[in-house]
């Protein structure tokens, strides 16, 4: 019992985590829960009853089916359920009509073999990529409607009555759904994706800002790792950004014009930008990896470009954060960026440095060259960043 | 017509293309054909009709939903509907009872509470990051079946034969996706995720291998960029796996032991070796990226420090595809590896030569030096490959 306890204790606390990270989670459950009471209304009203019967249940299997997260994913996923039950429908009547002109006999057989060739052929549709990323879930369900249309039209006379009442539940399922999405509180999947995109940049600069000071100026080392190693997760998080932020540009095209956006947002703009900002994450994690080792050159490498090193960090991070903040509040960054140009500068002062003489008494030469180059790399990543935020904003 | 024909032109050879990268697919557009007109035999037949009713329609529906490209997805899917629906239906018929002792007013309230709290409380597990990574389905069927059941109940005398009638139906209907997905060329993914990881080490091997050859010993640039570009889409590749890598592992798990793989094959090793050459392969790219830049600095680096690279990426080059057999082979890569005693001596050896005198007169000091920093972590990523494929045939 007491395993059982500390059990229900943990997932109280997950709850608790998951409602704390992101309310929205849980608001998503009550609308789902509204919605399936809206329908099932449906069932319990005689005068509703009455006009659809039992196929008024389809509208609260397209409530539970249909539902998703965000407004984009859930009209995403009905127009897909209605289109494909209408097109199937339509040529399931068609094949359902056809096979009953040859004879009892035959009627079976040729079913039989339609059902066949469009499952196997649909199945097939759904490995091309551009109708896997898109259209997968309608090629399920015209699939599923094909075959419940013409199979059950050889024990029902009443096919074309059936059909009818069942795309017209599944329309009142699936426009419920997209009401509720949308009125109560509604999640945009544009908005995820556009404020995903801007806290990422704001977390890499954060992570180059703090870099120089934690690594250089303090003295206590052990609090500064346990520091670093909980913003080293969010860095992680950055650079496993790619799957979410395509999910949501997928979902953000079906979205109509809302609030800030428009119909037709860029938002292939916003892909090209977390792309790059990962580049850079990636360059900066292993610019972490090389001044957290332990090696004995880290004391030598600190001296000799603590300076620079302190500069372009810092006047990194900072550009990093104005592009943030210009994404967010989808204003013009500032043009010409004065921390681009203070980094250009401090970049070129870096290379100068390497190529004088004035260092080459020192022996671990290697690491510093690696440092050097993945500080004058991030740069110029920040100023690819730069350069695509400016086009976003145009 | 002439678009048309384009059109059609194009969606043929889109789907030859499909068919010659991977006919498993076209194979398993006919296993599901062959299991729906399986299933589907049910609603011809009379004596089976006879027994099961219009609820055949649901073995069809289990069918098209459940069958997936691997065996271990379909059985995951199977089992979590055929559990979530038993579950489910079994609550569902409590709560119809429940509620129908209140009487006649209160029962329609009673169920549709019911219903909504079941809807907001499945919904919200649904986000728990361990359900929605393996019981996201069953937890939709879930919420599905209480809905039916319990909605249903309100309407129907018949609510406990119903139900009994939709278990045994989605019974029948995923134990015959199960057998025709393992009777008829059963596709693993256990097996898939296997040769994707020892793939992605060869393909790292090769470019490795060939890198060497093409940026220094060759003439002709222009002909060289045509090949690498190729073998760079390879290597994108590798750096893209981690999705699938994933998605493979979690349906592996499902799969009872086949071939040479047990029931409880290590599948995570796998995950760490291709989180492995992900790394590896990041730092091939970018010492790619600088070999190929235009920058004038590539002569001099290649003149430096051209025969340690030759000797360390060929070096390295083999020795993963030594490992890549070890894997395809399941055998015990030999030990020590000749290969990976090599690349520590060249790997030395270059480390000496950049703290020797002899090269202080070049100028383009930083880049040879981020080549050879950038050479000698892939040579340490290549030892810790080398070190977790050891662990995964012990």
């Amino acid at each position: 019992p007491l395993k059982l306890l500390a059990k229900i204790n943990e997932i109280a606390m997950q709850t608790k985590n998951i409602v704390k990270d992101d309310p929205r989670k849980l608001i998503h459950s009550l609308k789902v829960g509204l919605a399936i009471t809206l329908v099932s209304l449906f069932y319990y009203f005689q005068p509703l009853y009455s006009s659809f019967g039992v196929s008024a249940m389809w509208a609260v299997m397209t409530v539970v089916v249909v539902f998703e997260f965000s407004v984009g994913a859930t009209l995403g996923k009905g127009l897909n359920r209605g289109l494909a039950t209408f097109a199937a429908g339509a040529l399931g009547l068609g094949a359902h009509h056809l096979a009953g002109i040859t004879g009892k006999t035959c009627e079976p057989i040729l079913i039989g073999l339609f059902v066949f060739l469009q499952a196997v052929a649909s199945t097939f549709i759904r490995f091309f990529p551009k109708v896997k990323a898109r259209y997968d879930y309608g090629m399920l369900i015209f699939i599923l409607t094909f075959c419940f249309v013409s199979i059950s039209g050889y024990r029902s006379d009443e096919i074309l009555d059936l059909a009818q009442k069942r795309l017209s539940t599944i329309l009142i399922g699936a426009s419920t759904c997209l009401i509720v999405s949308i009125l109560v509180c509604p999640v945009w999947a544009g908005e995820d994706l556009h404020l995903l995109v801007s806290r990422n940049i704001e977390k890499l600069g954060n992570f180059l800002e703090g870099f120089a000071d934690e690594c250089f100026r303090k003295s206590d080392m052990a609090e500064i790792t346990n520091g670093r190693s909980s913003s080293l997760v969010g860095l992680n998080g950055v650079l496993d950004s790619k799957s979410s932020e395509e999910t949501l540009a997928n979902f953000a095209r079906w979205e109509p014009c809302h609030g800030k956006f428009m119909y037709r947002h860029p938002w292939k703009q916003y892909l090209k930008i977390g792309t790059l900002t990962r580049q850079c994450a990636c360059r900066v994690e292993a610019l972490n990896g090389y001044l957290n080792s332990k090696s004995q050159a880290k004391q030598e490498i600190r001296r000799i470009i603590q300076d620079p090193f302190f500069s372009m960090s810092s006047e990194a991070g900072k550009a990093l954060k104005d592009l943030a903040i210009a994404i967010q509040t989808m204003s013009k960054p500032s043009s010409p960026n004065p921390h681009i140009a203070n980094l250009k500068i401090a970049s070129q002062n870096l290379k100068s440095l390497l190529k004088s003489d004035l260092w080459y008494q020192h022996t671990d030469l290697l690491e510093v060259a690696a440092v050097a180059s993945l500080l004058i790399d991030t740069v110029i990543l920040v100023e690819n960043i730069s350069d695509a935020v400016n086009e976003l904003s145009s």
